[in-house]
């Protein structure tokens, strides 16, 4: 079907991304065949670097490749208050707000017993680690714990889990509110989200 | 925003890409830091190689690593009917329909004089002497020209041009149908497309 083999075999692979289909994968392996041939190869250099360089952070357990990362490094930020989150792209779309100043910790997933994720495949451990090494003398005490795990039954589930273990340690811990989105409709709302909307109501300031 | 540079480098190269956004690229390039190591790596060589092997074939004008391609040396083929289409990407097409097994002549666009791709642009002229080789002694003939540019503006003014330059060389020269496509709905049908399918019908065998 195809004139070249190399076209063929990276057709081949970029179908096995997620959200490429066929017809994508042609058009994105054509587009590369047509394009300035140093940004063809910036972009296998760009995804080389990525797997060569790329590791852990041993702090927060995000993506870095200078450990600690740059967000654990970063002096402007405040290492009191800790946004706990499933995955690394909870901390992009987290950063994406310019909400929140403090620092992250990355668990890794959310506690789901039949998929096999128990509390020891999540980087909860580290968590109270972290936390118990803030409260010795002299170093960055954690004095805010905020819950940010997905609004499921998974992220609720860790969300529980993780207050339950914080509570002995007399550190507040909160949980992100969950209500109707901004910009949606009431009236295609799903019940649970509503109720959670009414339950979690405030005080017109 | 991102933890790591690394990451932020390719989102920035995959955001390039047609089809590409700011979300599909970020959910890409965390797709690559947790896929297999040598998956990433293999599509970063598939990239590259494309690249550095690939090249133009000189007869069809087709992108190959072999000069002439896989389908201009497939002696399975038959040399006699000629199919002048516009890309590379509509030999992928063509190929797909299983229905076709002459060779192809790939012009490398279409005439567009506001865009600037005069005749010169285009390989009309390589069209006109693989006929004429063809036809020497001993050569394989061209019996007949199939013109597959694409349905609009400036694919049927190339065809349209291709033709005349064939007439004096007393060539059978034919232009794919065009008409309502297959599944489609008469009512939603566009008035030139309709008018095409009248115009271009056949007796019912």
């Amino acid at each position: 079907m195809y004139s070249s083999k190399y076209l063929e075999l990276l057709i081949e692979e970029l179908e096995k991304l997620p959200t490429i289909g066929a017809k994508s994968a042609q058009r994105l392996a054509l587009h590369l065949l047509r394009a300035p041939r140093e940004d063809a190869l910036r972009l296998a250099e760009a995804i080389r670097a990525l797997r060569e360089r790329v590791g852990f952070c041993r702090v927060c357990g995000n993506f870095t490749e200078q450990d600690p990362c740059r967000l654990c490094s970063d002096p402007a930020r405040e290492s009191g208050v800790l946004c706990v989150v499933e995955q690394p792209g909870d901390v992009i779309a987290l950063e994406r707000t310019g909400s929140f100043k403090g620092r992250y910790h990355v668990l890794g997933g959310a506690l789901s017993p039949l998929d096999g994720t128990t509390p020891e495949k999540l980087r909860i451990r580290e968590l109270l680690e972290r936390i118990r090494a803030g409260a010795e003398p002299g170093a960055a005490e954690v004095r805010e714990v905020i819950l940010a795990t997905n609004p499921n039954v998974a992220g609720e589930a860790t969300a529980l889990y993780v207050h339950r273990l914080l509570t002995p340690l007399g550190i507040k811990v909160t949980r992100i509110a969950r209500g109707v989105p901004m910009g949606s409709d009431l009236e295609y709302s799903d019940q649970v989200t509503l109720a959670r909307a009414l339950e979690g109501r405030r005080e017109v300031e």
